[in-house]
């Protein structure tokens, strides 16, 4: 069933989406520039007998970059026999001199690599060895096979389908499977053409996604997919073409895939430029911030530098046992909204409770009436209660004050006298401790421009998704 | 494994609670110048025809009366072919006639009664019909079998342990199987020493009871007892060895089984006379009534005349109907209490919220994302919130803003405008309508003592068995 509005809607998208040949042929020569440049550097050096080769990887190897976005990712690759510590210290080397004249600078995934600017375009200079399908020995070595199988299998229109795919959930700020989106990786928006041919086909997938027809796999049958649903315990799955022992879809938060079928739902009822279009998110009316002030708890602090997925992670964790913590005792989190402000590096933390104050009373249930040990366990440290009970579910029950009744003082309390009982990262604790500040909104109306935007996330509600 | 210093404690109270031989001698008399009275009376109304026998019933009949607590139970046993209208005419004709000196008045199970005090002693004089095993055609028409199974079976000296088993539950209020205690009856007392021997046994028994151990049948064995724990899906199965397809248990709160197993838990480490002996519930010390008292909610009203059964049941319903209503809106109730005080014709309910105020914030969780139109269907009924998202269990979430927040003002409010929401039963609508008074605890100081009492029990923490 064709929809003439809607196919007109992403010829339209695609057009935009996809780079001129003058860009493809810019971006070509620079790459090859800075690719000589990189083998230059590996014969003055004389590391010729310790690389295998260097080759484009990513979406430019691959041909989906979106226009005017483009990254170049260059593998260094080095071989087999080579041990750890000189791989990174060669690819650090090999990078830094080669870009010298960019002023290159050094980043960190799984391992360090190289990162420079040239003439506007970001290089990625990433070093990993050349191994047979399996034996990996760093995170970088699977990429060269994914382009290699990209390459065999994605024709021109099928790249144009993925870049339409790429900027849809790129606006819906699910595009990227960096621990601060915990969405959809380039490589898996390419499986996801390779599987349903188009972008529209994807979205009417994803439209009517559920649990039955959870497992995504290129080639497998339907009946080979039940095994993987029940191997792979993941919202969605998605089968890696190259190893279908893989599951790409565990990076993906059920968030992010509830998100795409909302929003594809949402899409198909009523297409629009507005699904791919990247626009900030806009402050909410003040009316509902002014409404809502009194219920928000903000905790920033600084930190100091690492990488963007080390202190996402980080900041994550540490958010999830906040609420958790505040919830045993009383407290009810009714949304929260963390961020990274990695330019100021401060992480900011806001908080919706249900309320801000809780009662003072509190009750406590016991184990079940049969398990004599624990019952009487359960009346002797709850001994003070000044009222014990036997409730309609035969569990015994006990009434008992609460010390703190309001959030900031509670949370400040903790983290002050007993920091070890909120889960901190270690790695988190000494720059957190240093540095914290925890108010409510309506005790700071004058706020950083970085704290408003995370009150603003938080308050925020996509009308393309609901 | 004997417990010289707990033989000694029960042995006291065998003594305080088997009868006399005088008052064995007395009773006897009462009885049988009743029961001739009531010989005379059909005699009189020429209703031979119609009556089989008349004969003794209840504890009386049985020898397991508490000393000075005797009641008696007659039945007036009619024949199989009367019909249920003159047997309920001549039940009443009979029992009112012959008793007429005494100021007897009716009373009201599954078919009315009569009952009078006779030199002090209560006579329950009941309709039942001659059936053949299992033909029932009235409610008391099993009695006579009980009664003829336990004297049968129950020798003196297990009777008086059926004696110290009474006066325990009584004193713990879980004697008696009417609805406003739930408890153990006179005859599951009966069954219980027939099956376990004697008093400390039965104790024994229920301090260590589980879920495994949970059919107590005096025939079957332990494998026949798995297919009736399948059957009864009760919290205790007891197999009335007249029947075993009847479960004895199931009139048996689970409150009240707790309530046996915890305080046997409780006698058996530290066995006192507290346990047999029915003291009033104390006031609560009025600290906590003062904490307590901007947390307690009253709701009181007067009933017309009904059964003490039926006004329980439908004061209880009510009071669960109540809890559910005001749970689904946010207030939590931490314990309530509620109490029928037939001299003054007035209900009473005492909830224990954990706060009367709850916060202006709400949230509703949606259906799961993969259900197409739940999703829709919960986006559009809730088009008003101001904040919508999808959170990390992939369910939409939505924020809405509560109309009340006090709980007196939301009861008030839905009783008055909105009564239908709240399931009150039929036969008590016009009652409360009429006559209902919601406040808290401390907008009224100067509370009636029936008010007080009920208050007390919800405050109430009883030290044998915690």
């Amino acid at each position: 069933m064709s929809n003439p509005s809607i196919d007109k809607l992403i010829e339209g998208i695609l057009k935009e989406c996809t780079p001129t040949s003058e860009e493809e042929i810019n971006l070509h020569a620079m790459a090859n520039k800075v690719k000589n440049k990189l083998e230059s550097c590996v014969s003055e050096y004389k590391l010729g007998s310790k690389i295998k080769e260097i080759v484009f990887g990513g979406s430019f190897a691959k041909g989906t970059w979106l226009k005017n976005e483009a990254d170049i990712d260059i593998f260094i690759k080095f071989k087999n026999e080579v041990d750890y510590g000189p791989f990174e210290d060669y690819g650090k080397l090999i990078g830094m001199q080669a870009l010298k004249e960019y002023s290159p600078y050094l980043r960190y995934a799984d391992h360090p690599y190289v990162e420079a600017y040239v003439d506007g375009v970001k290089f990625n200079i990433v070093p990993c060895f050349d191994v047979s399908f399996g034996d990996w020995k760093s995170a970088a070595d699977r990429s060269p096979f994914h382009t290699s199988y990209v390459i065999s299998n994605l024709n021109q229109e099928k790249k144009n389908q993925v870049r339409v795919l790429k900027k849809f959930l790129k606006s819906l700020k699910i595009y990227g499977a960096e621990i601060s989106i915990e969405g959809f990786s380039g490589y898996v928006c390419e499986v996801l053409i390779l599987k349903f041919g188009s972008f529209l086909s994807t979205i009417k997938f994803f439209s009517t996604y559920s649990n039955d027809n959870s497992v995504i796999g290129i080639t497998k049958s339907d009946h080979e997919q039940e095994k993987h649903k029940r191997i792979f315990d993941s919202f969605l799955v998605i089968l890696d073409p190259i190893d279908e022992n893989r599951n790409l879809g565990s990076a993906i938060s059920s968030r992010s895939v509830a998100t795409l079928i909302q929003s594809s739902r949402k899409f198909l009822a009523n297409p629009g430029n507005n699904y791919f279009r990247e626009e900030p998110i806009s402050r909410p009316n003040n009316d509902l911030k002014d409404l809502l002030s009194s219920f928000i708890l903000v905790i920033e602090f600084k930190y100091s530098d690492r990488p963007s997925d080390v202190i996402w992670g980080q900041l994550k964790k540490m958010t999830r046992s906040i609420c958790k913590f505040v919830e045993s005792y009383g407290f009810r989190i009714l949304k929260y909204q963390c961020n990274v402000h990695e330019k100021e590096k401060v992480c900011v933390i806001a908080l919706l409770y249900e309320s801000l104050t809780i009662s003072k009373l509190s009750f406590k249930i016991g184990p079940e009436i049969f398990r004599l040990h624990d019952v009487e366990k359960f009346i002797e440290i709850n001994d003070g209660s000044p009222l014990k009970w036997l409730d309609n579910d035969s569990r015994t029950r006990c009434l008992l004050f609460r010390e703190f009744t309001n959030a900031k003082d509670y949370l400040e309390f903790v983290l002050t006298n007993k920091p070890d009982l909120i889960g901190i990262p270690r790695g988190l604790k000494n720059d957190f401790f240093r540095s914290f500040k925890i108010y409510t909104l309506d005790q700071n109306p004058s706020l950083d421009e970085h704290i408003k935007n995370t009150v603003s996330e938080l308050l925020y509600t996509d009308g393309r998704v609901f």
